[in-house]
């Protein structure tokens, strides 16, 4: 194919996104071509509106097309718990699963030294005056169960016990519908621990 | 998630793609929205530019940006050999294998009279006229190797025999790379009895 071939371009820029490689981007590409009126240009539209309309809150660091959030604004949200997240995508995770019904902190990733991701790095500072506002009764702590997670938690809980706000951490355990003989040592020994 | 929230109506669309799911779809729209500027706008124009540039081939039914399309107007490409398939992918697959030198032509699919597909709906009344043009040496029937693409295989050669051009199909046998004891019969039964 020419370089600048448009076709050659549209697969080239659909074999980046993830979860699709080069052949299934041919795919892609190709049963569009197929029907551009119905399937590509209603594609090429939305994400450009998406891309225009959406945007970080600016109070949680949600992605979405009003700011503050619709769930910032979302009127029976409890305000007085906020649930920290890594990010969007651990922000929509929680959301599905209905496990939160207060709001989110979008921290833009965890520590890692190594990266050069210190703090300033992080959505801390915002995070520390959130928690410190009246009525904010507790802060969970909902980081990944790795290391760079668990020494961003520890971190967090440092800086947020001056603030005197309930700090909390999910559990760890098995998770639902696992096998014990195939769950790794870690999880295991930590659900063992914490049985109840 | 809202039911007309650029977000939703954006994965919507993006799960509807060959290889990805929902959950794909909701990976590439986050990977997007986080850089919009440098992931989304760009695949919402090259979506709109192939969808404006690209149509069939009004000689062979290749998609392209150009009409004649680049391989029927390639200088070195053999005009006097035609190569029939059923639609532009397998074509795409043929140029990727470097298999063919010659011109294509896009049938639209294979007939299937339980499906309503008969002569009419496929483009082999142009294929007619073009094999029975001076020069052209050789038909290629480039079918797949199922029932209907036999039987439409079948159906091309007694309409290509009264114009006295030699009609050839691909060879049927052991794919590279493949371990005899796990190729199914009609296959293994097929390469024995074409042994050379």
């Amino acid at each position: 194919m020419r370089p600048n071939d448009p076709v050659e371009h549209l697969i080239q820029l659909l074999a980046k996104l993830p979860g699709l490689g080069r052949r299934s981007a041919r795919r892609a590409a190709l049963r569009m071509l197929m029907a551009p009126e119905t399937r590509m240009l209603p594609l090429a539209d939305a994400l450009r509106a998406a891309a225009e309309a959406v945007k970080p809150c600016s109070r949680c660091g949600n992605l979405d097309a009003s700011d503050p959030c619709r769930i910032c604004t979302e009127p029976d949200r409890d305000q007085g718990l906020i649930c920290v997240v890594e990010g969007v995508g651990e922000l929509w995770a929680l959301e599905r699963a209905h496990a939160h019904h207060g709001l989110y902190h979008v921290l833009g990733g965890t520590l890692s030294p190594l990266a050069g991701i210190g703090p300033e790095e992080l959505s801390i500072a915002p995070l520390l005056e959130r928690a410190s506002l009246p009525g904010v009764r507790e802060v969970i702590l909902a980081l990944p169960a790795t290391v760079e997670g668990a020494s961003t938690a520890h971190y967090l809980a440092d800086r947020l016990r001056p603030l005197g706000v309930p700090v909390t951490r999910l559990a760890q355990g098995v998770p639902m519908g696992g096998a014990l003989d195939v769950l790794d040592d870690g999880t295991l020994a930590a659900a063992f621990k914490a049985r109840r």
